[in-house]
């Protein structure tokens, strides 16, 4: 079981020390997408001030956390749920709504089928062609909609394509979906690394369409995966019901206290867009010089890269890669994909040169 | 809704801050059951030494934290699954074992049946009668057991009597459920702040009782309630689908990173039992003396008192202590109790006699 698990999604570098034999914190993880520049220091403070909150339960409304997502959204409270990571998000949105059929675009992160299935629920995929891109087609999709669909799940942008989905074609499926009573899910949990962040987002769109919800993290952004802190915005009976569904204190008093880091004083917000923009530009053309790999061209902070030699696969590639102390997330167990494709993430100039100094020397070799 | 669920629980001074416009730094929480010697400083230590674990997933598995509390409790690590507190271990358990109809001894933490019924599944409680101290009594207990009842769950000390159940007793009643196949569920959050702590535990018994499974939690003994970690231990085929029906990363790096604390190099289990062999005695001796109590007598950390003077109920008195600012728990809502009745938890000396100097105040007002 533990192996089965360990290979379901990226950042598993506990199951990967005991594997290859490496240490953690000698491992380069490139299989997760956390924002390099780590957590911001004002967060760091933020939580050796708040070691004491641990010897009370965490407030079970996270009200204070609420009131800072609002001013950071401009969203009403009482469309916030927050949660212990977009996991129970998910969970919780599925396990309210239980509709009959769900239809996810895919290759995408496979938690929301995981979810979805956990409670009975029909998955339908929408595939994603490689001949696009992965771009998901608007019109194709809808044309795709049968009668027993409730529920659309999409990723935006999308993991692991790195594809985004352009605000007016989600408007076109939107007024679509709200004319058949259908709800659509979006997961941000990457938007704010884009080029343009919030400003890709669909946030401002939430009073219009009483049928979408959006979900986000403090996960990627934040650099803080360990943390769990996920919050879904949406209108506000559904959030309601989502509160009276969600199991006490489930977000940790650690994560309830550190709403403030959204209010950005320290300017990371800033920072993690320069880097971005230099970085998803150099990273991309770096990788297109390599001879063997189709580079699917990216909007976050990870590249799909499809291996064109026959002679290696994406399980090898990995292993070889985390023999020298490089964890890449093998994509074959994507829906769509196969062995083919791994998924790797961008970081800082410094250990992007290491990864692709690491990376040239692995597949010159083969 | 904000003010329904607060009620439901004692230990939300984020509520009570906003209600009796006290800080809630301010408040001296006696609401909440957790030990007055605090967070150890060994975990405190521990705590700011893992921050930078954040930026990595946790561990999904919890191996290293699994392979500590197999060594405290001399379990196997395939009988151990970790929780976002005990709260996901008991959601978890109805999940996984969905019975028919559960029967709870009652007045009894209310998670179980707020879990049970949030699954469709059928509650039955027990009355734990007041002319027996609430006392469980096995024999009337099983002269109960209908066949339709298909687990019992029980809370050894009991919550919100402060009554320990004898082993003896305990088995008496695993013999008769085996013989019926009914799995018997014992929540053991307060067993290690009893006098004699792990000797009065059935984790011995796991072994020979295949339908046993004990619920642990590290938020009472450790102060750390705001941590989320709970546990629970079993046999290997339940716990098999209880991690396999999980949600992935659940558990905070946090708190997968504090197990070797169990080894308590420091002795805060000792200072533990020796506070806990001191304070029981004396602040029991002292409750006593109050004029228009009774006084039920704890075997943890807290003590049921029922108030005899008519004048008072258990809401005014909660108020009358909150504007004082002390917390206490109005027992009402729970189950076979009422507005006679509240819960006030065992602190460290100087708190506990700044708590009689109110309460007694308060009484002699009234």
């Amino acid at each position: 079981m533990l192996n089965q698990k360990a290979n379901v999604h990226g950042g598993d570098i506990h199951c990967a020390s005991k594997i290859y034999g490496i240490k953690k914190a000698e491992f380069l993880d490139y299989s997760a997408n956390i924002n390099p520049l780590g957590l911001p220091e004002d967060l760091r403070e933020l939580l050796i001030s708040n070691i004491d909150d641990l010897m009370n339960y965490p407030d079970p409304e996270c009200m204070d956390l609420k009131a800072d997502i609002s001013s950071y959204l401009g969203v009403e409270s009482d469309s916030i749920i927050i949660g212990n990571g977009a996991s129970e998000i998910i969970f919780l949105l599925f396990d309210v709504l239980r509709p009959g059929k769900v239809l996810i675009p895919a290759p995408s992160f496979s938690e929301y089928s995981h979810a979805a299935s956990s409670f009975g629920i029909e998955v339908e995929y929408f595939e994603l062609r490689e001949t696009e891109g992965f771009k998901l087609d608007i019109h194709r999709l809808i044309k795709h909609i049968s009668d027993d669909i409730n529920v659309i799940f999409l990723c935006n942008p999308n993991n692991p394509t790195s594809v985004l989905t352009s605000k007016e074609d989600l408007r076109y499926l939107l007024n679509y979906a709200k004319s058949k009573g259908i709800a659509v899910i979006i997961d941000e949990a990457f938007i704010e690394l884009t080029l343009g962040a919030n400003e890709n987002s669909m946030m401002d769109d939430l009073r219009k369409y009483v049928n979408l919800f959006i979900i986000r993290a403090f996960t990627k952004l934040y650099a803080i995966p360990g943390l769990r802190l996920g919050y879904g915005v949406g209108n506000p009976d559904l959030i309601k019901k989502m509160w009276e569904r969600k199991m006490p204190w489930s977000v940790n008093s650690f994560a309830c206290g550190i709403g403030s880091v959204l209010s950005d004083k320290t300017g990371y917000l800033n920072r993690t867009a320069l880097w971005l923009e230099e970085e998803l530009k150099w990273f991309y053309n770096e990788l297109m010089q390599l001879d063997g790999f189709k580079i699917f061209k990216p909007n976050t902070n990870f590249v799909l890269m499809k291996i064109l030699n026959e002679k290696l696969n994406s399980g090898k590639l990995k292993d070889l890669m985390a023999a020298k102390g490089i964890l890449i997330r093998d994509a074959c167990n994507f829906n769509f994909l196969n062995d083919r494709f791994v998924r790797v993430a961008i970081k800082d100039r410094e250990n992007n040169i290491k990864f692709l100094k690491t990376f040239k020397e692995i597949i010159s070799e083969e």
